[in-house]
């Protein structure tokens, strides 16, 4: 990746981007050049990821260190055209917030100053189109149930997801807060959960980051999102610049992974813990070899190794993999329930996400210590203009 | 604050050196010049604060963005020698993780090095003393009830805290495991409370931050850490270099608070909302003048504002606050868990915490949003040298 090997005064620089709000790395999709339009908007006010355009922003955004993910069930009675205002109120309080102005209706005017690359992204469940009465137009269902599910109803589910994702945990709290008291009439609060990610300080945006099992997660990702994130023609009129979210709530064992050597751990993956580069040597970002032998003759990245069962060849077919890392209590006897907010966003969940799952339910190594106890999916609308509102292809 | 007059460059340029993970402000106790020798020599190895010194770290350092705080009941059974195995053993962890360095039985390296101004800092509890046979050197007894105290188990008491803060979450994880397991085979977790503050993306260090009641919180604190924080001369021999800390839990009602008015927020506290200053005038660093009274003969900083009633004249006196905000669950209908990791260091309980509380407790007029649900109270051991360990002059 770009930021590898970036010089002690790169990282300042990048840093002291990152500090006024910049996005510092253009790199996120591809590890190359920026050629995402937004962020380069976005570069010339610092602190703001700009809240309108064709694409609803915090998918294609460089990944915040903070995640925060609200799902609400819609009250019952509330129907396409009070769901449709309270859209426009979200729609109202997402692009004042993004642009460190106060909500309307905002109790705590005196915290939304700091927008610190805010966005607020807003998807519908597949019991949303169902409850107010538009089932003719629903582009999802939920996923099929996959053999290693142990899903939880508290972290799964939900008929309108609000993603909130910034960097800084009191502007976070603030917006949420501000969200979710507008959204009280309409609908009750399912869950919410909260993710991080390293921060910029501890390093540079743009470089892949480690998650809670020490690997290197996110090195692979679509080459062009405009084939594989957004949807595009074909489907309905109203979804195009849309994408389809996936959240899965995996926690990791992590005492068992502790228990595993490093050689068991790359091979359940097949790249390296220390470098991630693939098990048949190169860098991070080389291409795994995925014929290589080794003396014996076996394989040297193994039949069920992850990044074998998660390939996908074409890579207009990849999914742009978005993960937090997320931890919460602590047992009497200091086991640390910590694990993924896995987030996918695809154009296509049946061709991108589900045959993926499947493998990996089937015989990924990884199951040994990973279990999935959360799964929602969501459709997330187009964006929108300054005089718009999110979901108003569907809703007016 | 000095931070409040920073030009845009110089924004940045604290912003770079923050992710770098210098300590960028100097100004944390006083607003004014950096005072404290640890935090100079902090400067010079970029992303680590100092484990070894006089004092433990974490307590006059300027306070990092995530706080994680661990408190453990020792095992029957454990003895003045084995906690001393323990300590020893925490020390060594303590002192690799912050360098950026993988402890001895880390079964995770890689998550090792990045230190992002790492401190632990170690804590001993009232029963401790009495649960290891030295009541004869107990310098402190739990807290006296306070009368709005609405304290429950699982967010009070405690043994031996461990705090964690840095400028990373997967650093804090990382360690938080590291030590939770080195400590199991003598002592169980009592609880993990989690907090975290504005980032220096967000906010220049050195400024005063807000709390999640909007409030500038932070603003006046001891001139003299060597007066009102550390434990010098008159105590036991052991504990010289030390210092006491509570730590109290204490919910906000932010329903009831974003139903008041701006008018009545301020008069609660004494000082404005936008600024921070007193409301006789002036700005945020600018004394209060408590004599002063409006047109109708009543005071402008009311007999029961908050900062009357824990105002200390003699700055020696001074408690050092070193807050963090906590947010958790969320109810059904979006009323969110969330308040102040309230934390005061101090050379003399008696004299300065306590007081102050008993004056809060009987009329703070904030009572009426905010509730204490939990409550615990530590003394620090001094710090130690390379070849040393926290709690040696103690237990060796
Ligand atoms: C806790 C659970 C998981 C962990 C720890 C994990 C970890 C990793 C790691 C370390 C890599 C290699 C580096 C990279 O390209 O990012 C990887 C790749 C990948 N993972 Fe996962 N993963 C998890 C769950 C999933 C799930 C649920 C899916 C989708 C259903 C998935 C899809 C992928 C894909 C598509 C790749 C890229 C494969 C390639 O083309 O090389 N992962 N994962
Ligand atoms: C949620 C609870 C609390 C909130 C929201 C809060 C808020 C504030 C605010 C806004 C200020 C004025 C600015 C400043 O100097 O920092 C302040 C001052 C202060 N607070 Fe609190 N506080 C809380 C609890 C406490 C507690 C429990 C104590 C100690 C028992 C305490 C002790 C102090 C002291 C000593 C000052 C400085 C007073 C002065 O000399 O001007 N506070 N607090």
């Amino acid at each position: 990746m770009a930021g590898r090997n970036m010089s002690r005064r790169g990282l300042l620089a990048g840093g002291a981007a990152a500090a006024g709000g910049l996005a510092a790395t253009g790199g996120y999709l591809t590890g190359r050049a920026a050629s995402e339009p937004a962020e380069a908007r976005a570069a010339e006010q610092p602190g703001t990821v700009p809240f309108h355009g064709v694409h609803q922003a915090g998918v294609a955004t460089p990944p915040q260190t903070y995640g925060a993910f609200a799902a609400f069930d819609l009250r019952p009675g509330v129907a396409k055209e009070s769901l449709g205002r309270l859209m426009r109120l979200l729609t109202d309080d997402a692009r004042r917030l993004t642009e460190g102005r106060a909500g309307l209706a905002d109790a705590q005017p005196e915290l939304a100053g700091v927008p610190a690359r805010l966005t607020v992204t807003f998807g519908f469940g597949p019991g949303l189109f169902t409850k107010v009465g538009l089932d003719h137009e629903r582009p999802l269902t939920d996923l099929p149930e996959f053999k290693t599910d142990r899903l939880e109803d508290r972290w799964s589910g939900g008929d309108l997801l609000v993603q909130l994702c910034g960097e800084d945990a009191v502007t976070l709290a603030h917006a949420l807060r501000l969200i979710v008291k507008d959204a009280r009439d309409f609908a009750t609060v399912r869950w919410v959960q909260r993710g991080f990610r390293r921060s910029p300080q501890a390093q540079p945006p743009g470089e892949t980051q480690r998650n809670l099992m020490g690997q290197l997660d996110g090195t692979v990702q679509p080459a062009d999102p405009d084939k594989a994130v957004w949807i595009s023609g074909g489907g309905p009129a109203w979804l195009k610049g849309g994408t389809f979210m996936v959240l899965r709530r995996i926690r990791m064992d992590l005492e068992e992974w502790d228990a595993a050597d490093e050689a068991a751990k790359e091979f359940s993956i097949g790249r390296r813990l220390a470098d991630g580069a693939p098990l048949t040597g190169g860098r991070e970002t080389d291409d795994p070899d995925f014929a290589a032998k080794d003396f014996a003759g076996f394989p040297v990245i193994d039949d069920n190794a992850h990044i074998r069962l998660a390939r996908v060849d074409d890579p207009a077919l990849r999914m742009l993999r978005r993960a937090y890392n997320y931890e919460e209590d602590v047992s009497q006897d200091g086991v640390v329930d910590s694990g993924l907010l896995f987030i996918a966003y695809q154009a296509d969940l049946a061709r991108q996400f589900t045959p993926v799952q499947r493998r990996l339910a089937d015989s990924d190594l990884l199951n040994e210590w990973i279990t999935t106890t959360g799964s929602s999916v969501f459709v997330l609308p187009p964006g929108c203009t300054p005089e718009g509102w999110i979901g108003e292809t569907l809703l007016s």
